[in-house]
């Protein structure tokens, strides 16, 4: 077995051996297959694709290659949820706790953002006190002790993922539907979840940019996860303008708040309450009503649990941006639209995100929004505030926002995307 | 400018730009794109193709990359010819020498043979004392006072070439058309010759499988050379069988020395004076035969002078291998094939040729033929002799020459494969 017939195989259109993808994953780890190797194979993948069993294989390798989380020891069913990521996605803060309210046990092993949508702990270390990093003693007895935790995954979950991820970021190799779905159920399916909902985003903001691409990969998630005894739905979900009203880390802390206090914005608490049926239902708990947990203070009183429980105090306040900048409509009418990536673009520049995975984000940087497409607008009001501690980085940031938005004639007939698109099981 | 956007360029079936092409070359020459970055890009250029002037600049931008030779303080017209490498390919060595008695300077800068297809300085290292790393100026000196120069290339003439072909042999992207063009013609075109024949091989024992990629790779070279002010053709020629009687260092030296003697088998002959009419003519020297400087001696002359003049002695024994191996014939009929693939690999591990470039070859291992396809043959007579210093090499190289011949029925038809299969310019 060598590096380069594997490499052959797949750049002559071939199928790949259950032999060679074993091969192929545990060599990379160890580091006799090379970087350059694995990116040339990455990059005939891409182009070339891979069938279902490949993909099924390729992910038990990478399974393979780290340790196995096992929640058995819980007296609750586990239900677990993935997002592809967009802007303004802050869904995890107010699911989570809701969902452990109505009785199963959330764990949220996220991760950090990198380039233009927001990083769920990101979010979350806006709080002061909270920590991302927990052992995994401390996670069950967070999970235990509260039904949800949110935390950074460890090392030894599919350390293959964490090395090829790396290297696809570096070589243009990350937008190939296999690699993507692989990377993604490896580490759910690694953590030992019992069910799972996965949140595919379609959209300008999203890495799935058509209904198409975005059920193919949903389509091979749910494959993979049913596959691996996973009980596993995927929502696709609109991402062609933010959810909800802002982007960025304390301005969504703020938001999710609010949506767990039993109001926020109508498309945020849609989509949380979407995934919370979802989820329940996949653990096998269809008797729960998710939207009386947020009513009767339920969930509020989880996240409040959970977020001492990590050393965050719920109490605090949050960070606000030194600097502000007021975005005002160009004219009266409807706004028809108000475009994903040129906001998630804006707040990254204004330091919500970070451009290499050291950079250090701003708490109080973002973007926030105070109209969405279909509200009417008037001339000279607010549309955008830019939030940064760097005034430095305005100018860059109005850039990204020109040309992302419409308004036009009053009157003008809007029909609004739903938020959730389609249903995949 | 950044590698991942030139990666996505071309993995997205774009055409690079100019400046693209420029930046990536000399990024990748300074260590600023990184190994696994340039893999990427050459596996996107393997399955997406380039265009004619994505070729050309691509071979502009690594002719820029190093320095250029000048060839124009010589008195005669400097005529050049490069082979894609074949089994048994000793045509360099008659070849030079023949067409330097016919009046043109023949500077021909060589390289050492990697997996189963000889290299021509290895086999002249054969040569008791011959030496093949000569300075610029030796170069020069040897060239003009013997009209032919056989050595190794310097490392100034196009790095970004060495360095990519170094990646590319480790991560299955040698087979790209675009990149072997571009790799040959920007090393010929910085060495400065006026004209140039190029030796395109077909068959099993080339790169080159098909004749349709035979004339693809030959008509890009000869555009490229073309476009850059060089007189250039190209002959498509056979390698489904190996060329001549013998694939090993000295013992394709000794069957050299034979065709400049003014015997040698007759295809080694044929193609030798065919490329020796194309390189004449290319130089402007059209009223030249080189046929009668076979016959007349004066092409052994320059062999002698030009051996010698390397530190090299013409009249020396040449190396024998220790061990030898005779194959029988398994019946009598005609021998309607013989691999050039099955013998190059068995020459190779009977230790003519390395598998990693560090590796040291055996002078006097090889594989002798005694009869070549359309000969009749008797059951028991010896059909190959294979050479070695390393007699546990046997049953490896025994393996490669089983099924690699077919014997038919005494009478059967056998028409021959011409040596010679196209001409373009």
């Amino acid at each position: 077995m060598d590096a380069i017939s594997v490499i052959r195989t797949k750049r002559d259109r071939g199928e790949l051996s259950d032999e060679q993808i074993d091969w192929v994953i545990d060599a990379y780890t160890r580091g006799e297959v090379a970087d350059e190797q694995m990116s040339a194979l990455a990059m005939a993948i891409l182009l070339n694709g891979m069938n279902r069993s490949e993909i099924a294989r390729w992910t038990a390798a990478m399974i393979a290659s780290g340790e196995r989380m096992d929640f058995s020891s819980l007296s609750r069913p586990t239900a677990d949820k993935h997002s592809t990521g967009g802007v303004g996605d802050k869904i995890t803060l107010p699911l989570a706790p809701l969902v452990a309210a109505c009785g199963a046990a959330v764990p949220q092993l996220s991760g950090r953002g990198l380039g233009h949508t927001g990083g769920t702990l990101d979010k979350l270390e806006s709080v002061p006190g909270w920590r991302a990093l927990l052992s995994n003693e401390e996670m069950l007895s967070v999970l235990d002790g509260t039904g949800a935790v949110i935390c950074a995954a460890g090392d030894g979950l599919a350390p293959a993922d964490k090395k090829l991820y790396a290297l696809r970021d570096v070589t243009g190799t990350v937008e190939a539907i296999p690699l993507i779905a692989s990377s993604i159920m490896s580490k759910k399916i690694a953590e030992g979840t019992g069910s799972l909902v996965l949140d595919v985003k379609v959209g300008t903001g999203a890495f799935m940019k058509t209904i198409d691409d975005a059920r193919e990969l949903a389509r091979t998630m749910v494959g993979l996860g049913t596959d691996s005894g996973v009980r596993t739905v995927a929502l696709l979900t609109d991402m062609s303008t933010p959810l909800g009203l802002t982007a960025g880390n304390a301005l969504e802390v703020r938001e999710s708040v609010e949506v767990l206090a039993g109001g926020g914005p109508a498309d945020v608490v849609e989509l949380t309450l979407a995934l919370a049926r979802e989820m329940l239902d996949a653990a096998g708990l269809k008797d729960a009503d998710p939207a009386r947990a947020l009513a009767d203070g339920s969930a509020m009183d989880v996240w409040r649990r959970m977020i001492s429980a990590q050393g965050g105090d719920p109490d605090a306040e949050l960070p606000v941006a030194r600097e502000q900048h007021v975005v005002r409509a160009p004219s009266s009418g409807v706004l028809t639209r108000l475009d994903a990536y040129g906001v998630g673009v804006a707040a990254w520049r204004l330091g919500a995100g970070r451009a290499r995975k050291e950079d250090p984000v701003q708490a109080g940087a973002g973007v926030e929004m105070h109209a969405k497409p279909g509200d009417t607008v008037t001339e000279g009001q607010p549309l955008l505030t830019l939030h940064t501690d760097t005034p430095e980085r305005f100018d860059h940031a109005l850039q990204a926002v020109e040309g992302s938005y419409d308004i036009e004639a009053p009157g003008t007939d809007f029909s609004a995307t739903p938020v959730v698109l389609e249903r995949i099981a």
